[in-house]
């Protein structure tokens, strides 16, 4: 909250609020039904790794895209709650010394250097479990079917083939593995990696309300072709940051990519290049949502927030 | 498959046969609806954790509890394929280095140690989230309402307050926390480990029948009080088999639990009375199917044999 503060940031906060003190409530250190108990070190580390920091810019794509049919906001809410776990949980994974080995994450210790490796790996396995538990719950929606489907579609999303598997396409072009140099990437396998390892996720996102809606084939299509739109942005933003944003905004290490020789859009196509992209997929993110007339207003101001974002 | 080969064996075996048939499918190399890759080398990884080994002893327990109630044999295959790829997961993120650090498993060199660290981690990341996929396929039930039900049963018990919570449990009594010593466990805290770390997963194979079959609270309850006693008895059989087993059967390194102070029934009960503890569990086990009448005889069998085993 500042002075600045404009009805779309005023909404966005609203959601990460309310985000907030549901994660809150749900991992209480209390079991419940079906559970023996709540390991006090394992509670405190998933409440580490997933309370207290982030934009909670998935949740509120959830909750968005969810009110253009007038969804319950509480479906929308915990729908985005067990996104946000399954996000929590793969930045806990990605930071771990195996991986990319970070210390800083939101300008804090990563899981791994506040608790310990163990703690950590364990924590993020407990946070992905918790995600499906959520979805699964009757306060995420009263039928059954529709909760089966976000269970698909979030696992789909979050998979092999998608999330996990982006992030081994990843670590597989930095040449990772022995035998294995970097690689250099083309645009087709950069996007195609993107499209998995951060495009997945914000893309169920966008998804998520049409299937709590029971939306329409061309109401579910719209959302898809925005939510693919915004994550390329999401993407191209973050590369675009990693090169020339301030490390004390954007509260982890920048420079990194290119010295790991990460493949990234701004990398295969150059700063200009990419900042024309990025206009251009919020141009497609806009037009997507058309057929919705002017309740979309907000998720389109959420495409230019992703696009102009500075942390 | 040998001459001793007993009426018991084989139905094991041909579970066994079929849930690696089943897995083989469900790990191929092609993606699915939702999916945008599956990179070759995170579906080697898997199918190196999941394939070509294990009694699959867990979903023996979802087919022959299923049958019970003559549930449809794809149903209770395709439950025991997402049990056994939690189960899986959790042998790969137990054995990294962080953790219990061991190099053998099945005879075989551990994920990590035939891959890297990084494909390990992801390989249990992408199986835990394949088994919440295989259970909200409508292959595994016709009715959503059935299939959530297994989504909420399986999270809880591999979660937090369940297998996750108990994997935690048993790092901080082997005193791996920074300031922190072995812990000297009383009987009741190793017993709330063991319920969770090996047991809940047990629990919820037996669980699985009932809920397939929406079985009466009786009857679902005589399956649970069943699966408790079989998730005691394998685990102080396991204790056993590490403190007595002959490594070339194992297919493993014993003797381990005693160097690293592991608490453990048969640590705190002495040999011979966690034997007479066996022979208890496997009686309570019999008595809790009786309503089943003669159907559960191979359930009973099932007990007997993981008391028996010595491997």
């Amino acid at each position: 909250m500042n002075a600045k503060q404009t009805p779309f940031l005023s909404r966005l906060d609203a959601v990460a609020a309310e985000t907030e003190a549901l994660l809150d409530r749900l991992l209480a250190a209390t079991p419940i039904d079906g559970e023996t108990s709540r390991p006090a070190r394992l509670i405190e580390a998933m409440r580490y790794a997933s309370l207290g920091g982030g934009k909670r810019f998935r949740p509120f794509l959830v909750v968005e895209s969810a009110a253009l049919f007038n969804v319950p906001r509480q479906s929308a809410l915990m729908t985005g709650a067990a996104l946000e776990c399954v996000h929590c949980y793969s930045l806990v994974h990605d930071d771990l010394p195996a991986m990319d080995n970070d210390a800083l994450r939101r300008g804090q210790p990563t899981a791994h250097k506040k608790f310990d490796e163990a703690t950590a790996i364990l924590a993020g396995d407990g946070l992905l479990t918790l995600a499906f538990d959520i979805l699964s719950r009757p306060q995420t929606h009263s039928d059954a079917a529709v909760r089966i489907e976000l269970v698909t579609a979030l696992a789909r999303a979050a998979g092999l083939g998608g999330m996990v598997g982006g992030q081994m396409l990843d670590l597989a072009a930095e040449g990772r593995f022995a035998g294995t140099g970097p690689q250099r990437l083309g645009e087709t396998d950069v996007r195609t990696l993107q499209a998995m390892k951060t495009g997945a996720l914000l893309r169920f996102a966008c998804q998520a309300g049409g299937i709590l809606a029971s939306a329409t084939r061309s109401q579910r299509e719209a959302l898809e072709r925005y939510g693919s739109a915004v994550g390329q942005a999401f993407q191209i933003a973050d590369d675009l940051l990693d090169l020339e944003g301030d490390p004390t905004l954007v509260g982890k290490s920048t420079g990194k990519d290119a010295a790991a020789g990460k493949a990234t859009m701004v990398g295969v196509l150059g700063v200009s290049s990419a900042k024309a992209r990025l206009n251009r997929l919020v141009a497609e993110a806009e037009q997507a949502l058309a057929p919705f007339g002017p309740a979309a207003a907000i998720l389109i101001e959420g495409a230019k927030f992703v696009a102009d974002r500075h942390a």
